[in-house]
């Protein structure tokens, strides 16, 4: 077998077993999470492919894909079970043989003695390993992943060889696997390093937004711009191929020019998402958040949740969806709610400061709104949502009309919740 | 060129054409739910393929397809822009020449009069389509989709012919498309039908899962039983195949072995998530639920809150992610929050039964617990949750020690809030 270790990567390919995708069950993340990863080291990656747990298909597909690439990474079907056979089929393919890993094996007992379960003898299949083989650890459940070659013949190489990486199923088993092991070794292994800078927008459409820059985009070479819509904002990833280490930086006058013509829309240049942004600002000024929820039934509060260290900055929530909270717990007036509705300017304001009081903290943020599909008018349609952020200095409020179906309301809202925080603090 | 229009659909493949998948940037959603589709119908799926926008690649890979498959579904690429070169490469592959489509001209100014916008040469190619052909209107966008015949001979069959299928890439127009014209005519083409029941468990692992029923999985032929994890649950996909209509019911038998071997573990059999059983239940018993919570921040009042018509049942929630919020708004007694600290089975019920006053519910659920990455102790590990339901009947608390990252510790604790309410509403 030629050593691989120093031959760069020049096409990837990803393929992505189970019966389970091919027939709709689950929803294939890993594919995307896996092509964006590639994207960012400079790898190009020219096919994704979905097969099922059948032997057959999967070395058939391994042979395709080894013989025209020099990476094939593999998710799924590392499992205990007798339909998980990528890990068998992947080293047959490759010709290697099969043998117990005594760490792996160590490493799953202990897994086992830790939650208390007894160990099947499915698992132990997980400690049967290719050899040699560079076996990555599992730091989110029992499947070990695998690296080795798999010599590749093809019409224009007699001697290809492909580098094989096979990760396990559950994306949260992928992600750290391939943070923690896989991309530092990839990372060295990219034909040519990509710069690449991620302007994000928020309020303007992503075809405006192209439009604003079609002389630019009609002219690039290097760097390339290229435009992504997301729900509620949209993005540009502006990349700088570099070749050599003295290249020239030409990335930053891209990003001054596409400043010039954004301006305030521009809310970050770099891979912060809003609520990120929000609760770095927060954490900056050493300011406490709360929020008053009625649409979004928590959402804000569990997106700032998922940020460690939310604790910093996050007090707490009230989720008002009945009208009777909103009085009990916030202190919103009945005869507010009676006059002016609940999805109002002055219901909104009237729970940004009860919810500020009854928390204690330096911001409260509030949302009132229709998500639907039912409940709303014509004066106050599906989509109406008011927003109000509260401070020391006073109390704003925001009117959005969203469309779109009762999940992108209620996240479009989310997100201008944190937009609210961001431009409250800037 | 064959007349296809009697013949069955042994095999499908599914080809999703759009560099902004290959790069990770767009969510492929289209193959699963066009998989899911296909199952419903019978029709056995081999393969999904993501290519980019490179005519070469494409021709290459609906060559291969359309060579070992009787159906080849694609999607994306019949946008106006130069990059959008499905049909066109679909139509050179199958050897067909592209003419003018009145009907589809016609839809297409009319559209851009209604919307008042001019139309641009672009979107003129849209209906520049194969002939013959049968074209499918699209009725949430300006790309008309397509069926043809694509002759493919393979080694096994000379005269050989796949039929392509041609659709949109924007989820929201695949689906009405092929709702309203696509699935009416494959479902004459099905070669049998499938009959599906899912058997959903939860506190049993994959693994265990399948040890429990190796015998049956060894022996099946018709149905077949496949097992599938999820976050913190499992599932059996019991599926029996059905060749005339005097086939008898051999799913019953199986389902009721498998409630004979898990009993309790199985929350649903059909296609309703843990919080829909939970949902319908509360629905059913016309009572009203509150949460407390503070480890998962909001996570359980929102998911509850994706349910079109939660507000039935769901009057609101407390986020106390700090302890003094605990005190203010849930009135849990400090000297308890001293002696037993904030994850404790103690504040967990003193959370919940001070919610279920404040919000005025039957039922109110809390959760405590440690999310992490950080703030784990050797006594209280990052994974520690403690779960609370309190009722009229008294309060309950569930311990739970999980595994995984911060994300999955979260869904898995919310997971369990919804089987809490379940369990006592049974």
């Amino acid at each position: 077998m030629k050593d691989m270790n120093d031959k760069k990567i020049h096409g990837a390919e990803i393929i992505c077993v189970g019966t389970e995708l091919l027939m709709g069950h689950t929803l294939n993340t890993n594919a995307g999470y896996l092509a964006k990863q590639l994207a960012e080291l400079g790898i190009p990656s020219f096919r994704q492919t979905v097969v099922g747990d059948n032997v057959e298909r999967l070395a058939l597909q391994i042979k395709e894909s080894a013989g025209r690439s020099d990476l094939v990474i593999l998710t799924g079907g590392l499992g205990p079970t007798t339909d998980d056979l990528t890990m068998e089929t992947a080293a047959s393919v490759a010709g290697l043989p099969l043998v117990l890993h005594e760490e792996s094996y160590k490493s799953l007992t202990g897994f086992f003695e830790r939650i208390g379960r007894p160990m099947t003898e499915n698992n132990m299949k997980q400690a049967i390993l290719p050899n040699p083989a560079v076996i990555f650890q599992n730091t989110n459940g029992t499947a070990p992943g695998a690296m080795f070659d798999c010599p590749a013949p093809n019409a224009g190489d007699p001697d290809h060889v492909a580098r094989l990486i096979l990760l396990p199923g559950p994306p949260s088993e992928v992600v750290p696997m391939f943070t923690l092991s896989v991309r530092p070794i990839l990372e060295k292994l990219a034909p040519f390093t990509l710069r690449t800078s991620y302007v994000h927008l928020i309020g303007v459409g992503e075809s405006a937004a192209e439009t604003k820059i079609k002389d630019m985009i009609d002219t690039q070479v290097n760097p390339t711009i290229a435009p992504y819509a997301a729900e509620g904002e949209c993005m540009f990833r502006v990349t700088q191929r570099i070749d050599s280490e003295n290249d020239p930086d030409l990335l930053t006058p891209v990003i001054e020019e596409l400043k010039a013509r954004f301006g305030g829309h521009i809310y970050e240049i770099g891979t912060r998402s809003m609520k990120e942004v929000a609760y770095d600002l927060l954490l900056a000024g050493n300011l406490t958040i709360s929020f008053a929820e009625s649409c979004t039934s928590g959402m804000v509060s569990s997106e700032l949740g998922d940020i460690p260290g939310a604790s910093k900055v996050f007090s707490g929530s009230v989720v008002s969806y009945d009208n009777r909270i909103k009085t009990a717990a916030l202190g919103v007036p009945e005869i507010l709610l009676d006059t002016f509705g609940a999805v109002s300017e002055e219901c909104a304001a009237a729970m940004a400061e009860g919810c500020r009081k009854l928390m204690g903290t330096d911001i409260a943020v509030s949302l009132t709104g229709i998500a639907g599909p039912d409940g709303g008018t014509e004066e106050r349609p599906v989509g109406l949502v008011y927003l109000a952020i509260s401070d020391k200095s006073g109390t704003a409020v925001k009117k959005l009309s969203l469309r779109g179906n009762r999940m992108r309301i209620r996240r479009v809202a989310s997100l201008e919740a944190f937009n609210l925080i961001r431009q409250r603090l800037i």
